[in-house]
């Protein structure tokens, strides 16, 4: 398997082109991950996936390690052998649902203790433990254990996040370092060729968001996430703090921005430096009809679509634009058939994937700032 | 179009090859036909169902007329284009979801008159309205309306049925004639060559059976349906009954046996002369979990399959079959994933549609007997 490496090919402004290599393939960013939570993209095929155009999936570290285990999915030869999904893939840390989702939770240094939200199971997730769920999953980048804070929060407990994630991060490298060199026993390694990727906290606070990138960085990763941002925070101070602290990570490292957003803000955050992106609003804003369009957002439900034989949107080659009418997925939506679920992730998917590709286009023929600027300008 | 007609390619003991021509295509028979209420199969992606093998779906009259009406399907230009399907299609006449979903019905010799169970709207579906309807949604096959009895039934109720669906028959006819001939006003037909299809009914009753074969075969159909059967009587009956009927009908005609039924039932009633079916049983058993496969049937939530690494079936061919393993499609239906119905619902139907393709093959090279003796051995 060849090695983790990012190549940048090229930038406009500050938006880069670049290039993701991990055992698993290439992956051409800027980038946007589609989530599988549980090991599947909710209502599609793998192949769908695919051939709307995604180059690597997002899945959940909390929800496979409660279900049905990490030690299962090595047994299997890994996560990519076990959902049977062979591109590159990223695991998150399993520290975000366990503040969003699980019960009980207490976090000291030492780590994260909760209780399933499934079964009430009690969980201690560790930065060495994170590392070693991911190591068994396989996937092709992990992320560190970082603690998140609640927006809006005192700027004291964000300093204090700041600091743990970054003692956190050390372990978690540490632990990574241990497992690629054989030296940590009881940890099958699905994938020797993984990457880890360290996280940058703090806020809406410039100089912690500086403090916690300057932290993680000077630890020595393979790419760098920012995350805690899109929790609440103004748009424009979540576009401003994606782009301080994209400037503060090295040029020669990926940066992720992590659970961000709506296509105007790929856009925006790509104008800022950003190079990857997952987010559940395609697939989940799907699921309840809710769909995007070059002509703006659409609600499937309404009335007035009852009788359009037009497709969801003119522009769109995918699958559901080229076979099915708004008249028929109103008709499948309001008759709550699984397959409206299916034909919406479909088209919302592959909105999202062509906007990553206009703007890897875009950046290419160095005309990223005309096409942002038409972007935004549209319904 | 071309107009619709049915050519017996060869026979092996009963057991008949054929082909339908319709409007959209020919069907090679005997046939299985996926259901799609709602107009779609559900779980699935119409792709997915050619895919798979089938040639013709059916979808369910009194639904569509529920909701979202067929005159509003007739202003999209029929159901092939609104749904998107541009194979064969067949309709039933609504009848018997009338009988089995349909609140407050009243039957009488013009119809019957019933409440919606969505939400109480009152319809009243005549002969004449049932045959109105299917030519809106412009099927390649209408059914005639029937009247269906529960099983058990009086045997008198059972006559009476029979005499009614016999009256029913021949004003079902006549409208059909007026419509093609256009001379029925007020009317939209979206496919005008359309075949009907009459449906004898009888119960269990080997000379009611006859008495109705005969009225339907007088009044004269493109295709003769045998209703009433897989409603809670023995098999060996169900079997009888079919066989008995079917010798009653005419050889050029096809003989379509109305929800039936498990493959081994498919495989009997080819033996009796049978050319297609229909059933909810592979895709709504997909949905829960029950699989069919050449080693018999099983349960994919099964703790056995916690670690199954291979395929559902290591003799099929479907995508769910070449790509995923029995642990990773028990995981996804444990864990409430809409994946798991769909990629479920793939292999069922692939299962039954490769049967009807080996059993057609079995036909032409006059092996059907020794197919029909390895297929009911098999676990």
């Amino acid at each position: 398997m060849p090695a983790f490496s990012f190549r940048l090919r090229s930038t406009d402004g500050e938006a880069r082109l670049g290039e993701l290599q991990t055992p698993h393939g290439i992956v051409q960013t800027p980038a946007f991950m589609p989530v599988g939570t549980q090991g599947a993209v909710k209502a599609v095929r793998h192949r769908e996936v695919e051939e709307a155009g995604a180059e690597i999936i997002l899945a959940n570290t909390y929800h496979l390690l409660l279900r049905p285990g990490d030690e299962l999915i090595a047994r299997r030869g890994g996560l990519h052998r076990f959902i049977g999904w062979s591109r590159p893939m990223l695991t998150d840390s399993g520290g975000f649902q366990v503040y969003s989702l699980a019960e009980r939770r207490v976090i000291t240094d030492e780590g994260a203790d909760f209780r399933s939200h499934l079964d009430g199971t009690r969980y201690l997730l560790t930065p060495e433990r994170a590392t070693d769920i991911q190591a068994r999953l396989g996937s092709d980048i992990a992320m560190v254990l970082d603690e998140c804070v609640a927006f809006p929060a005192a700027r004291d407990e964000v300093a204090e996040a700041v600091a743990r994630s970054a003692r956190w991060a050390e372990r978690s490298r540490r632990r990574h370092a241990e497992l690629r060199a054989g030296s940590a026993s009881g940890v099958a390694v699905s994938n020797p060729g993984q990457a880890q990727f360290g996280i940058v906290q703090g806020g809406v606070h410039p100089d912690l968001r500086a403090e916690s990138a300057d932290a993680t960085v000077a630890v020595g990763f393979d790419g760098y996430a920012i995350g805690g941002l899109s929790v609440g925070e103004p748009i424009d101070q979540m576009y401003a703090v994606a782009g301080e602290t994209a400037r503060r990570l090295p040029a020669n490292r990926p940066r992720y921005l992590m659970g961000v957003g709506t296509p105007e803000d790929l856009v925006e955050c790509v104008a800022r430096g950003i190079d990857m992106f997952d987010c559940v609003l395609p697939t989940r804003n799907a699921r309840n009809g809710q769909l995007f369009t070059s002509q703006g957002r659409l609600t499937i439900k309404n009335v007035r679509y009852a009788e359009d034989d037009g497709p969801i949107d003119p522009l769109c080659g995918c699958y559901t634009c080229r076979h099915h009418s708004r008249a028929y997925l109103r008709h499948l939506y309001l008759a709550g058939e699984m397959t409206a679920a299916a034909l919406n992730t479909l088209h919302n998917l592959s909105f999202y994937l062509d906007t990553m590709r206009r703007i890897r286009d875009a950046i290419a023929f160095r005309t990223f700032e005309t096409f942002r600027q038409e972007f935004l300008r549209s319904p």
